[in-house]
């Protein structure tokens, strides 16, 4: 295993550490435990608090800031986050309005998630939840009843992040997010696969030539594998099982996420994107705004997912909506 | 060969239509050149163009926009652009007040960009050059007299970028983008090697336990190999070059940026912010801004550099400045 740490068990401290002293001016750590939260403090607005497993970096710490998350749980590598710190977060954020849990959709995240509300709700701190399942990939899989929630959960971080922090209610809030989750698709490739620091190897093996299509982002089991094909042959594949889930009419204003696995070139995230911009104008779709980049990586995986978000007049506002955060941006 | 392309010879032509097609309210294309250039097109007042070869993305295309570049030249993957190429960029942006050119200092980079400066020279286009040499691990390298210029330069792209958005003249972006060179310093490492599309191989090999200290953003020797140590001691190395080369006097202010090569997962880059921070701290630097992402890649090439900009207050004026590009997006 090769890889720039220090100590395999010390890898998540150190990255929050890592974080922390990188932008103070955004986010500060609970003391004692794997939080962050805006360096602020909490305001008189509803929260937002999402994270899971680590590994996915800038997801989750890095969107914690004006216009998205107020607290960011981080687990171990590719492990849901404990109650208690979830709770934890909770308390830091909750400024007398509530909170929002957003979570991704993987079996010990929904619990975990779930225990923390409630541990919340007994100390009077109203709390809802927002489960993401936007992989179009495939209908259950290892560690998830149900789609998987994969990188169009960013989406749900910045548009119910702009809704909260244009003073919506918790239930307004909490009905964007949902609207963000009906309206979001993805579905992700791999070609190479990544190394759990604690495992010490590779979490699977593809052959010299071989890819698989629909992987998960802890390595998951896609649809299948086959010989690698052209970027265009790819994206054309997996934008079709995007476009079958969640047809996209003429006139459509839509968002789109092309998002690096930890291990892909630039050029190559926006070679998949230019199709991208094809298929979607053959549909006579209207993309709004394109994001190209590592947004929910999966260590140095290499690969990448498609996000597609059909946008009302709504989302189109709360998307466009300022942000700044350590890892999204925007006037 | 295992890529997400569709040909190795398109790469770079697809790679621009992708840009413009995400990004359509930053950039456009000159139609029939490898230049992009802001969408709203030229405005009074100085402008910068940048460039060099492919395969560094979000370099140099990601960085047109307001406070940042008006134009990016697109060689070949790792291939300087031509004079011609320049030339046109250096027409398509000029606004009446001038342009500065910056240059990595590698040999046909220089020489390519000062054939364009003549060019524009002779059609009574100001010009200005810059060339920045930012990288203290080798004096001399492949490709390149004197020292080469690497991640430094987005600091040079941003401050000079600041000063001509701020409305300085010709002579006043020049000496701010030479203030800048005289007081970066990076210096990176590899664990991986990278694979140019046309090649076909990657362009170095590495044994199992061995990283590459110093190595260039083409592959470029460094100073020396080595069995893989930890992220404290091998930032610790680096650190030591680039204060040494560069001291940094107790109560300086600094800008610092961590940039991955392109196929480093964020959570590694995070902990080698994380030393670079307890080091400047301990030599009583003030960091005022730190970047950790991939700013300056060789295509998926895994490894880092650190850069360490000195500011005064000038400097420190412009680095905060707004800017808004595809890939760099400041309040």
């Amino acid at each position: 295993m090769k890889k720039i740490i220090n100590h395999p068990e010390q890898v998540v401290e150190e990255m929050l550490e890592g974080i922390v002293s990188a932008h103070p001016q955004y986010v500060k750590r609970v003391q004692g435990f794997n939080v962050l939260t805006r360096a602020g403090g909490p305001s008189a607005k509803v929260a937002l608090v999402s994270g899971g497993g680590s590994g996915h970096e800038p997801s989750h710490g890095g969107f914690v800031g004006r216009g998205m998350l107020d607290g960011a749980v981080a687990g171990a590598v590719f492990t849901s986050p404990t109650p208690d710190q979830v709770f934890e977060a909770v308390k830091a954020v909750d400024g007398g309005k509530g909170v929002l849990l957003v979570i991704k959709n993987y079996t010990g995240d929904v619990m975990n998630f779930e225990m923390a509300a409630e541990m919340a709700e007994a100390e009077n701190i109203q709390v809802e939840k927002v489960v993401v399942n936007d992989d179009v990939a495939v209908e259950n899989s290892t560690w998830t009843t149900g789609r998987r929630g994969i990188a169009g959960t960013v989406f749900v971080h910045k548009l119910a992040g702009a809704k909260a922090e244009a003073g919506g209610t918790l239930a307004e809030v909490k009905r964007v997010a949902e609207k963000v989750v009906a309206n979001v698709r993805s579905m992700g490739m791999a070609l190479a696969p990544c190394t759990v620091p604690a495992a010490g190897k590779p979490s699977f093996t593809l052959a010299e030539n071989e890819i698989e299509i629909g992987m998960g982002i802890h390595g998951e089991p896609g649809t299948h594998r086959e010989a690698i094909r052209s970027a265009d042959e790819i994206v054309d594949h997996l934008m079709e099982k995007i476009l079958a889930d969640s047809p996209v009419a003429a006139g459509q204003e839509v968002a789109v996420l092309v998002n690096g696995l930890g291990g892909t070139p630039t050029m190559e995230l926006y070679i998949v994107s230019r199709k991208v911009a094809q298929m979607l104008a053959g549909k006579g779709a209207k993309t709004v705004k394109t994001f190209v980049g590592n947004y929910m990586t999966s260590l140095e995986m290499a690969g990448f997912s498609i996000s597609v978000l059909k946008l009302d007049g709504e989302l189109k506002e709360l998307l466009l909506a300022p942000a700044d955060t350590p890892a999204f941006v925007q006037f």
